[in-house]
């Protein structure tokens, strides 16, 4: 898998090897050998588990209800409430037109909705999903002001989206607050998007 | 590694093998097969990393201040600023006991910071860091009214702190809103103390 431009060696940072330990299209685990800012005597031995970057999007219709999907999630046995999102397949991960691509594509297949006439998504940065573990991260998109759109969602049968629903802000709120919502593409979403004065 | 009561078949599935494919004290990835809601006839494959379960504390200072830790971060070959964290190494992951004696003890040896005499940690929930791959999930909890330790911070040697300090909300609002917090586990608890009027 191609290296995002995000993750390199810069000031302080320097690899010295990547031993290769697994790989399958999911992901690629490797023992990493790096010095660190504060590790330049003797550098550190790390393992990596290397992701695709992805994009998160939160769909808003124009009367400000949130878009959300319900998935089978394999690897935490249960249906999660999630903002639809996925990952970036295209060689160019780090090329902005392509992520938005993505953001517009994704939205569409998982929820069936896209952008209304003369709306672009919003870009609210990105995050690392577990820093100490895996390069993973997402790029976060406010989709505001979406409709329906004529070809409806298209499904990939290996993602199991069980429901699609609007959710008023109220409810919304309430779910982060109580525990519903227990990914962090959602509820990273959700920090950026109070933080900014979005929702 | 032991897995969590969390993550186990329940309503619809059922696991049926676990390929292992590599395993360090980090990570254990294995490949399973898996009935799931949305599929009783034919089982899904999937290739899921096993990490231990983890605590985030958000330490709140008695004047309404934040502390977060800056830490070098080896997957993603940057400093991040976050709230302390870290994994729980005990064999019983599940109990409460032992989450919230992780959660005090990280917060101590990470900030130097313990809770002042009659408070305790706020239980605030948890999240899946990336569902898709991976069961890990980390605890959130609020320490409301901290202050200094005697014994102050204990930094591990391989944990790469190399800051700490303390933040206004104002500061930390516009950190969440303007990309400078990066990592699911800082913008999980914030969301979380929003979402619960808390901050």
């Amino acid at each position: 898998m191609k290296k995002s431009s995000l993750i390199r060696d810069k000031e302080g940072w320097r690899t010295v090897s990547e031993e290769p330990k697994y790989k399958d299209k999911n992901v690629e685990v490797t023992m990493q050998t790096v010095y660190t800012p504060t590790r330049q005597d003797k550098p550190a031995q790390w393992t990596v588990c290397h992701r695709k970057a992805a994009v998160v999007i939160a769909p808003m219709t124009p009367e400000g209800k949130l878009i959300l999907v319900q998935q089978e999630r394999i690897p935490v046995r249960a249906l999660l409430w999630e903002f639809p999102a996925g990952q970036i397949d295209e060689e160019d991960a780090d090329d902005d037109q392509t992520i938005l691509a993505t953001a517009k594509r994704e939205m569409q297949e998982e929820t069936g909705y896209e952008l209304a006439a003369g709306v672009e998504m919003i870009p609210l940065g990105y995050f690392f999903t577990s820093q100490g573990f895996t390069d993973e991260h997402n790029h976060l998109f406010l989709a505001k002001g979406v409709v329906p759109s004529k070809a409806g969602p298209s499904h990939d049968e290996n993602e199991g989206i069980t429901d699609c629903r609007e959710f008023t802000l109220t409810e919304f709120h309430r779910m982060v607050s109580e525990n519903e919502i227990t990914n962090a593409n959602t509820l990273s979403m959700y920090a950026r998007l109070c933080a900014r004065g979005l929702i």
